[in-house]
Parts: structure tokens; sequence; C-alpha cells
């Protein structure tokens, strides 16, 4: 494992986050927060993001920026948010029960990206901190949602990805990878929300890395096989985010880049304001940020920013056989391996 | 209270359901979807329902129908469904702590229509019946969403709605008209969904109308100090079910007539498709029907058909002052007496 030491700390005080912990991590994500949105505007080539500068009651805020009506994005938004206050949601505290009765400190950024072109891919990234009492611990992702299949995209992106994972270890990127697709799963439809990336959460010292809340799960199962890591420094885990970030301009632009300029007519349009739909349905009925955000009084436009512009509800759709929407719902919205390449279709 | 008394039934009798509920209660709810669909048909002129029958792999089934491409109606859909189990979701068993343990059994029809024309309101109907263990109760309502202001409109439907509720006792339109509007409420938004209408749950032999989550509340506070009613028989409770479900089609008919040839625009049309945004946050987020749905594996084509077929959503959009889309936030989406006619606005 690579550990970017603080050299002036001991390994016991390794464990602990530094004195400076909620600076570093909010310089972190404030930057990310800039990179993204100055790749993304070098990429649209039209479009700005418009930033909101907000403030919190309860304590804290944050700098929402929204692009819209551009040559690439309908609408998407990046968001850096900072908040506390006096004790975490229920959901939360279910979770890690030693932050109970504590204050709480959390930090983050998140990101949806809604392509007019049907041929590119949505996409969702969020990195996020928590200080609650005696306990932290990092949480985050990126996934991709393509609406048409491309296998060398999903290749791309998985490749990417797991890159950056595994700088750190070799067992992060399988095990966020299963627990991503065992995240982004709509279970009243029984099927995969897109082509998965990675998702995680609660990291901290401790060496367990699947901290879901399915222990029968897939990615429990994995995790539980490769057995508990050593214990891990804050700063392990603070450099295997910040690999993590910074590995999302790579994993997308070159997929928006070759995809922008394709034809499409309203038939393609059609089925992309349609899988939109599951979007919102992910976001509305399971999405941690979502209900995190909604339960904590948070800033709602700024939360619900990740909602598509434009999306149809069709009843009873399904795609015609043989046809490209087919081939999406029979494998790319099943889990594969894309990081090991095409799988067998 | 006018009672619809079975004349072979002693009064202790009364409180317990027939032998013969099930039964009664199906054939109340099918008949009146049978009623509903016909009328809409009538009103529509050009689209008619399509028929889905399906089964519940844990026991029951139901029949969707589905109108679309109307001349009144963009999407629009009428359930009737009838399921039973082992148990009920424990969202439920919080509320009749007293059914866990027990098989449950619950029919009802549910429906809502999302019309092409702007100036035609959204609406939204459903009666349903329970019975587990030692308990059962009805619950229900039915609730208007307009995207334009037209006061005649909010006051004809709720005048109505009052006057099915006043035939079994005056006390069940106000309270169930203040828990209508304390129910579809969006916390996240601060904001009624529309202008309410009648919504009630829980009601059986007890005499204590409110029975929603909230002691606090405004539905709450007044039914307390009405007092609570003499114990009720099931005869009652199911009577009044069906003058409320009956009143459905001379609440909604003559609105939809007076505005479903208006003219519109491009301004009007993005309103409506940014309000439905409102509907969908709803029902994802905060509706009982869907979730208990959702939860008991019901069918999930039929459970958001609720859904509507285009939706917009657009990052902090406001009313321009001094404009129909300003009066509707100001004065329709906040609790009013509609039924003693036009608020001072």
């Amino acid at each position: 494992m690579t550990l970017s030491t603080a050299p002036t700390r001991t390994t016991a005080e390794r464990s602990l986050p530094p004195a400076d912990s909620r600076q570093q991590v909010r310089q972190f994500v404030q930057t990310l927060q800039d990179e993204i949105c100055q790749g993304l505007e070098k990429l649209d080539g039209v479009a700005c993001f418009q930033e909101d500068l907000w403030e919190r009651e309860e304590g804290g805020g944050g700098r929402t920026r929204v692009i819209r009506g551009g040559d690439v994005f309908e609408q998407g938004g990046v968001n850096f948010s900072e908040v506390w206050g006096t004790e975490l949601p229920p959901a939360i505290l279910m979770q890690r029960p030693e932050a109970a009765g504590h204050g709480f400190y959390a930090t983050g950024t998140s990101m949806v990206l809604h392509p007019h072109n049907p041929y590119v891919p949505t996409v969702h990234l969020n990195y996020r901190y928590f200080e609650a009492g005696p306990v932290w611990w990092f949480g985050g992702g990126a996934d991709l949602t393509p609406y048409y299949p491309f296998a060398e995209d999903a290749v791309h992106f998985h490749q990417t990805l797991k890159q950056a994972c595994d700088i750190s270890h070799p067992h992060y990127y399988p095990t966020f990878k299963r627990w991503c697709d065992e995240y982004f799963y709509l279970k009243h439809r029984q099927e995969a929300r897109g082509i998965g990336g990675i998702f995680f959460d609660y990291q901290d010292d401790r060496g367990t890395l699947y901290r879901g809340p399915n222990p029968e799960s897939e990615a429990a199962a994995y995790s539980n096989a490769l057995g508990d890591l050593a214990p891990r420094s804050w700063d392990d885990i603070f450099t295997f985010v910040q690999n993590c970030g910074r590995s999302f301009l790579p994993s997308y632009l070159p997929i928006a880049e070759r995809r922008r300029s394709m034809d499409y007519c309203d038939r393609e349009r059609n089925f992309q304001l349609y899988r939109r739909g599951r979007y919102v349905e992910f976001n509305l009925v399971y999405d941690r940020g979502t209900i995190f955000g909604l339960q904590t009084q948070g800033r709602t436009e700024s939360i619900l920013m990740s909602l598509p512009p434009l999306v149809r509800w069709q009843y009873t759709y399904q795609p015609e056989p043989d046809t490209p929407e087919a081939e999406l719902y029979e494998t790319f919205l099943k889990p594969q391996n894309w990081a090991e390449g095409q799988p067998n279709c």
C-alpha cells in the first residue's frame, strides 16, 4: 500500500485525523470542484458554470455551480458544500452509533451531468468526508450511465478508475466496483442504473472495506473472502480519495469527446428521456446523498440539481429485440467486469 | 350521523366487519373503477383505457387501466388491486401494532390523470381498505393539482367533496381537508402539492378522526378540539367511503370541461411540465401508496403509472411577480378554505 505519510506524526497518531483535517479536505474538494468545472467548460466550449453561494441556517454553506444549454451539456451541476450541526440524521447514526450525541462536520463535492446527445453518457461523482465526535470517515465514488451501448466507453471508464484505486491497494477497485453495482441498483425495476464505477462509504482506520448495509451481498462476500486490510491511517484514505477524484476528468472527457457529435434522431432522444426517468427514481427513492441533504435541511435546489432537465415516463415500455436499446438492457444494465475488457456478449 | 345499518346485525356486531366485508369492498372499488373509467372516456371523447390484468406472486393481483394520447388526457391511469400476504410492511405496523404477526388483506382503487392542456388540473384519487388480524380500516381521499389559478374550480372541487362528507358527519370534511393539506405537503419545498381536497387513513370503529403521524399538526389540533365521535360501525365508514368515491366524477368533470379548450402557448406548457416535477418529487419521496406498493413487491409499472408522461426540472425557477404563475404559488399552493368560497386574495 502506498502511504502518503505525514512525517511529523507517529504511527499511533496516524489513525487520528490531523489537527487541520477539515481544512485539508475542504481545500481538496474545493480544488476538485474548480478543476472539474474548468475541464467541463473546456469540453463544452459554449456554456459556462453559473455559481450560487449559499449559507445554511443550522451551520455551513456551499457553492453550487450549474451549467445549462451548452454544446455538450443540457444541464448539469457541480456542488461543493460544508455543513455542521448538533447531530447526524438517524439513518447515518444507525451505521455509526459512536457518533450519537456528538456534533458533526461534513464536506464534499458532488456532480451530475446530463448531456444533450443521447450517445454521451450521464455521469455522477461524489466525494465526502465526515467527522462526528470520536469517528471520521470518507465516502464517495463515480459512476457512468450510458443510454447507448459502447463497450469501449465502459472499459475506458472502469480501467481509469481501477488505475486510480490500484495506487492505494489492489483490493480497493474490485471491492468498491461490486459495492457500486450493489448501491446503484433499482430494486423496484430489478435493474442497474448504469454501468457502475466505484462506490465506498464509512472508510476509516479499520481494515474492513465493505461497510454497506447488506452482509449477504456479493460485495460483502468478496470483501470477507479477501480478509481485512491492516489498519489504515487517515492520510492513506485521504490520498486514495484524492486519486479517485483526480481520475474523473481522464475517465469521462475522452468518452464525451468521441460521442458528442454523433447524429441522432427522435428515437434516440426519446429513449434518453425515458431512461432519465430511472435517474429520477433512483435519486428520489434510494440515494443516500439526496436523503442526507433533505433530512439535514440542505438547500433543496442544490440537492435536486441532479434531476434531469427533461424526462419521460412511458407505461410498460420495453425495447424491441435486437436493437441497441435492447443491448443496453441485456448487457450494460447488468454487472460486468469492464476493467478486464469487453464481456462475452 | 347517517347510518346504513345492516338490519340483521346487532349494534355490537356492527363494529366488526361483516362476514362478506372483503367481497363488499372489492365489489365497490371495482365498480368505482368502472364508473370512473367510463366517465373519463366520455369526457375525453378520443382515447380509451387499455387494461392489463396482473397477478402478484405473494398473493393477489389487479387490473391496471391506462389512457394515453387522448383529447383531454396526455396520460393517466386508474388502478384496481387486491393483495394479501403474511405481514404488513413495518411503516404500517408502526401505526397499527395490533396487526403485527397477522396476515393482511388490502384492496383499493387509485387514479392519477395528467391532462395535455395546462389549464386542466391534474387529479388524484385513492380509496383503500385493510384487514389484518384483529384490525381493519379504510383510508383514501381525492385532491386537485391545478397549474393555473381558477378560484371557481377550487371552490367547486372542495364543495363537492364537502357535500359527500357532510352526508355522514359534519366533522369529516373540515378534519380530512386539513389532513389533506398536511399530507400533500412537500417539506423540502415548503409548498403544498396543489389545492388539496380530503385525505384520511386508519378510519375504524374508534371515534378519533385524525390518525396521522403528527400530534402537533393543525389537523390533529382541530380533531382534538372537536372531540371524539361516538364509536362508529364498519357500515358507517364504508358508506362514507362510497359517498366520497362517487363524488369524484361530479367534482372533476365540470372543471375539465370548462378548461379543456382554452388556448395556451409554450409558456403555459413549460410551466405545467415544470410543476409536474413536484408531482414526481411527492410521489417518490413521500407518498404512502407508492411506498406501500414498492415495499410489498407490487407491480412497479402500475405503481409508477402515476408519474407524468413528460416532466421538466429547472434550477432555481421562480415565477415572475404579478403573473398567473405567481398567483398559483402565493394563493393556491397555500391552504385556503375553498369550500367557503374564494379566499381574500
